[in-house]
């Protein structure tokens, strides 16, 4: 199923001939500002969609908001208090000042009783809402660094002061579990610098009886030097990086046994810097899996561990690649069999599911062709199905699907349109089905599984009406392959009028694990594209090869050559943007932050006479300073890939810089860290070129809060001063 | 006496009238470029006046060459070859290869002797030129981070691996005198941070067989952090700095005694964080004499140890000031009477010379007037005068003058005009006076102090010959309390037309001991101004009070409250420039470096109606953050004055920036950390307003060699772009 919206765009750009009238319409309508339409913005949230909080009590929905729980009629979408704030309070014998403020974090952990877990006081409680009393409580104090809750055994795992705590669910003392974490020896958190889908580092057993936690020594890392602005005098704070070709981190996981009160490591052997990712337990509690991933990350291996002795059981499955193979979801066992699980790999070339059992038989594939899936969002126990996210209907679509794990049969859940956020009830039936259009800027309704049916329930209000809102279109062109369609969207002032000649900005991302073209809202605008067409600029926006959703050739295409397609892609759409009358091919400036700002120099310095002004954030400039995990996956090390290494860095292509270049960066960036953009700076020196350059103190790679909304004022001004 | 420059730039107004003959005159001249003006430049040698390097051998005057060295005639200016590299090498049996390069650096110590000290080939040597052989050699290896030699007994200090050592003539082997040198633990190295006149560690006794040398304990000191950039992954390099009001480092002096080949310590007693300044010798090796300056700056005492013992033997001379007593120079001994010697003070209100005898009776004040001491040169034994530079002609000048210590009787020994920088020969009689006037790039002339005849020996070529000169010119204006008289320059393009309305930029410095106006060439412009000039901007330039030369009350005006005289200084310069119809007032911009650049953001966030464009190089912003010696002088500490830290930080004005402002710093800088620069944006960005920022990697408080090209290039740009 083709996207309809690149329709909707052309047929947006067929109607392109009527530039007065609409200046007229948008005559006394409100002008956007930045307090607006940034997120840290003052005025940001009454600019955004509406939505609401949406959780599920079993196969019963519930909406949270401040003050009060809702239940909600499925069938019909009606709202019925469930209880307040003030019943709890009032159920506790607590005040506001003492006792809980909001029920937005409310959960309720368990299908078939009436218990909501609340977290106040300094306490996790249990309240049953139908006998209106606290049945259970549990301390929450120095829960700090990290934090796990098993809603099946109520033991928390927690970090504090760089050590791992037990917190036993019967209210009995903490057990300290490590004595030895520290700065170097990080226990229970994130390693892999959060690559390889890993985000935690605490992981209960189903049975919540043993807890198996990541235990990343990094002490053989190199330290990158930050430094600390804002105490008295300045203090320094090196943060441990390891840096593509260097000594990385050694991983380990260690398995907390309650019953025993022991802790084992599993025994992974040797080499010691490889990625243990995607930690996984068998139903029964007994085994651990992991993907196991070499260093260089083109053999990767599932493997199975015995958690009472951290013996390896067995390698159940092996996948190596010419390129990389990237693990990124956990296995995954089927609810109503404990001897099967679901696995995901791009191996035929796109993202899909495949059937195994614990002996490391591959059963089938269960879905396959050239669109990937890109979540498995449950399973609906009763059909013995699997609920996914994919983009089968279009590339810049992610629809809900039901597949039958027998047959392999896929049935659409959703309409079909645009870009749907799933919440799936504990049975799998009834989906939360959050989604957005182009033109839609947020519905939600109410899917039945069973009867196909879908309730409308919320439709948030356009957050824009009364303002001059600008035209955003879709459209696709090919890329440099001669080939491969790729998707852009462009946004145009209010008021465009096809005969005049505007200033155009390119923005541009580019990297691996993102896209910037969907079919959301205004097709994934971002805020700041308004606040340019508003100011009399043309934005482009074009997902170039190498970036996700697209298939692993697609994705692959840039392997040992980060940059290099991208720009040749980037160049396709600027080719594009010049064979349009209302692009003024002398005012084409360039943005982008992190690999955005990578591809920004790359393209002003690589196309010094196309590209007059540009603004790169956060910027990589050589590979040789990003980490370990996600440069050498792309770009192996600069020991074994010098020529790739030389031909991406950006350092001999500062003598180029012609336009006018802006260099932004977190001052304490310690994701691309500063050595990046000073080096470049520090060859433009040399070059006698000369990049402007600004720096925001203590601040990483991202600018936060109210700070974004004086970023972009900055990188408004400068394509005013410079390019209109 | 007055000046005759001003005059002489009342008068290059007045013919301000002829527009259009200039503008015809300088059609066919070249212009400058960055490389021809700034001292990193490439063409910069070829564009700076002319020299000589001189250097005397008792009375008789030798030019010093890179293969020669001539004897010059001084009554007729005549040269004649006294030896060549080619000599050296063949007397010693070296080749260019492993011999003498360079003659640039030979000294003459002894008046009596034919022998020549060069150092070459990792030997300091003694060269006898009549008899054409070396008569003496020492080692000269490993002297790398201080070293000093003693002519009378030839033996060297130096310090190497943080170790003091004792190198002795006959060359046995070096003795390690310290064994605990260190980053913390500083030996023979400049303490103080330079301030207090103090710029080396190592001082020997006129008999060379006792060393006196400091030691710096700055474990105390709070570490600033500085970060290397440029190894493969960026380091930690601190730096001790101690900021005002926080602890200090304690400075000792040792005394290494040749013949005893023991080491002892000055008994100075306590409190320990005072200064130790100004290390002088009796000229009987016995006794030391230090100016010692409590931590508030407040309360001076000459203070005498004996050498053999370290104790302290007495306190000569005390003086104290409400505000704050600066010693700058060490005392001097008259040649002729051992028990006299001449004591430096402003303690009249202008820096003059005093006679003191051992007992530390004040005997006599030697100069007086409203015009300062600006150095001792040296003593003319015969006469038993005293030769002096003063700026007696002219705030603006420099000259030399005899004093005679019996009846104080003064005589000038120059022709009255211009900025003087006289070498002496050994008996005083003979001056190599090299000067500049506004008019005059570089004369050299030799004069004798007996006959009163002054030899015309060198006139520097034009260097800006055939080149389109702007037009420098000088004046004053009263300062904002009325009555003092302020020294300001004017560079104006060459085709001036006093009809048109110019761009202008304020050029400012404005701290103490300095000063930007002076009766050198063009005023001692700076050659950026030119640069500015020919770009079609207008430059002024104005000495506030609070800058050097003027006497106490001018430079103490400051006092507990930087910035604010100053800057209404300034504003009275801007004033007088609004008075000017050529002076564009909606077109002012300001520039300015280092306490230039505090300066700067001063005048633009209190002024910000005034200034339309900025740059502040490397600037202070708060006080507190600089360091305790400079700091605490001018400002208390943060903790006694705070009410004056509060009103001159800048932090708070970052809220007022309206115009451009671009603030540059070296990213290491450890004069003016970037704290300060840094902080100051944070808070630019927490109220909404946009000040530039670009950053120097590598470099510390001035950019050096060709980057001084690349920086003014920035600057230029910076003005070009908001300012014309």
């Amino acid at each position: 199923m083709k996207s309809r919206y690149i329709i909707g765009a052309l047929a947006a750009m067929l109607a392109l001939g009527t530039p007065n009238t609409m200046a007229q319409e948008t005559a006394e309508m409100k002008e956007f500002t930045l307090e607006d339409l940034n997120f840290g913005g003052t005025n940001y949230r009454n600019m955004i969609p509406g939505n609401r909080w949406l959780t599920w009590w079993g196969d019963q929905l519930v909406r949270l908001d401040v003050e009060e729980c809702y239940l909600v009629d499925k069938k019909t979408g009606k709202e019925t208090v469930l209880f307040t704030v003030d019943d709890v309070n009032k159920w506790l014998g607590c005040t506001l000042d003492n006792g809980l403020r909001a029920l937005y974090n409310a959960t309720f952990p368990y299908s078939d009783q009436p218990l909501v877990l609340l977290k106040f006081g300094g306490e996790r409680r249990l309240v049953d809402f139908e006998q209106k009393k606290q049945v259970w409580s549990q301390c929450s104090a120095d829960e700090l660094q990290a934090s796990n809750f098993n809603t099946v055994s109520r033991h928390t795992a927690y970090v504090d002061g760089d050590q791992l705590y037990f917190r036993p669910a019967d209210g009995g003392k903490d057990i300290q579990l490590t004595t030895d974490g520290s700065r170097e020896i990080v226990y229970g958190r994130s390693v892999h610098r959060d690559e390889f889908g890993i985000h935690s580092g605490l992981f209960w057993s189903p049975d919540g009886m043993r807890l198996a936690f990541y235990r990343m020594d990094q002490s053989m890392v190199t330290d990158y030097p930050q430094v600390n602005l804002f105490p008295r005098i300045a203090t320094h704070e090196p943060d441990k990086y390891p840096m593509a070709g260097e000594t990385s981190h050694e991983v380990t996981v260690g398995v907390y046994d309650v019953a025993t009160g022991k802790t084992l490591y599993l025994k992974a052997g040797d080499p010691k810097d490889r990625y243990f990712t995607n930690v996984a337990w068998s139903p029964d509690s007994k085994t651990i899996y992991m993907l196991e991933l070499n260093r260089d990350q083109n053999d990767c291996r599932l493997v199975s561990y015995d958690a009472a002795t951290g013996e390896r059981t067995s390698e159940l499955y092996r996948e190596t690649d010419e390129k990389y193979v990237e693990p990124q979801s956990p296995i995954l066992f089927l609810p109503w069999d404990d001897s099967k699980f679901v696995l995901q790999s791009q191996k035929d070339g796109y993202n899909h599911l495949y059937l195994f059992d614990t002996e490391g038989n591959e059963l089938r594939q269960l879905t396959q062709g050239q669109w990937v899936v890109m979540d498995v969002v449950g399973f609906n126990t009763k059909n013995k199905s699997i609920i996914i996210s994919s983009n089968e209907c279009s590339p810049i679509q992610c629809n809900t699907w039901e597949v039958s794990v027998k047959s392999g049969k896929r049935s659409l859940l959703d309409n079909g349109e645009g870009w749907h956020t799933p919440k799936l009830s504990s049975s799998g039936r009834y989906i939360a089905d959050s989604y957005q259009t182009p033109e839609i800027p947020r519905n939600i309704s109410i899917n039945d599984a069973k009867t196909r049916k879908q309730t409308a329930y919320y439709t948030s209000p356009n957050p824009w009406e009364g303002y001059k809102v600008p035209q955003f279109s879709c459209g696709t062109i090919k890329a440099a392959d001669g080939t491969t369609d790729l998707y852009w969207r462009m946004v145009r002032p209010a008021d465009f009028d096809e005969t005049k000649k505007y200033p155009t900005v390119v923005y541009v991302y580019g990297g691996p694990h993102a896209h910037n073209v969907d079919a959301r809202w205004n097709y994934g605008s971002r805020s700041w594209e308004t606040y340019m067409a508003q100011k009399g600029y043309i934005l482009f926006i074009l997902d170039n090869r190498g970036s996700e959703n697209r298939g692993k050739a697609f994705e692959q295409a840039t392997f040992r050559h980060l940059g290099q397609e991208e720009m040749r892609d980037q160049m396709c759409g600027v080719e594009y943007l010049k064979s349009l009358p209302y692009v003024d091919a002398d005012r084409i400036g360039v943005h982008g932050w992190s690999y955005g700002g990578f591809m920004t120099i790359s393209l002003m310095t690589n196309y010094p006479d196309v590209f007059k002004v540009g603004v790169a954030g956060g910027p990589v400039i050589d590979w040789k300073w990003y980490e370990v995990m996600y440069g050498e996956r792309y770009m192996d090390t600069p020991q074994s890939n010098p020529e790739g290494y030389a031909q991406c860095s950006l350092l001999p292509k500062a003598k180029n810089l012609k336009g006018k270049l802006q260099i932004i960066t977190g001052y304490n960036d310690p994701t691309v860290v500063p050595q990046h953009c000073l080096m470049f700076i520090e060859e433009c020196i040399k070059a006698g070129t000369q990049p402007d350059f600004f720096a925001y103190p203590g601040e990483g790679h991202n600018m936060m809060g109210h700070k974004s909304v004086h970023l972009h004022e900055r990188i408004t001004q400068y394509f005013e001063d410079y390019l209109k």
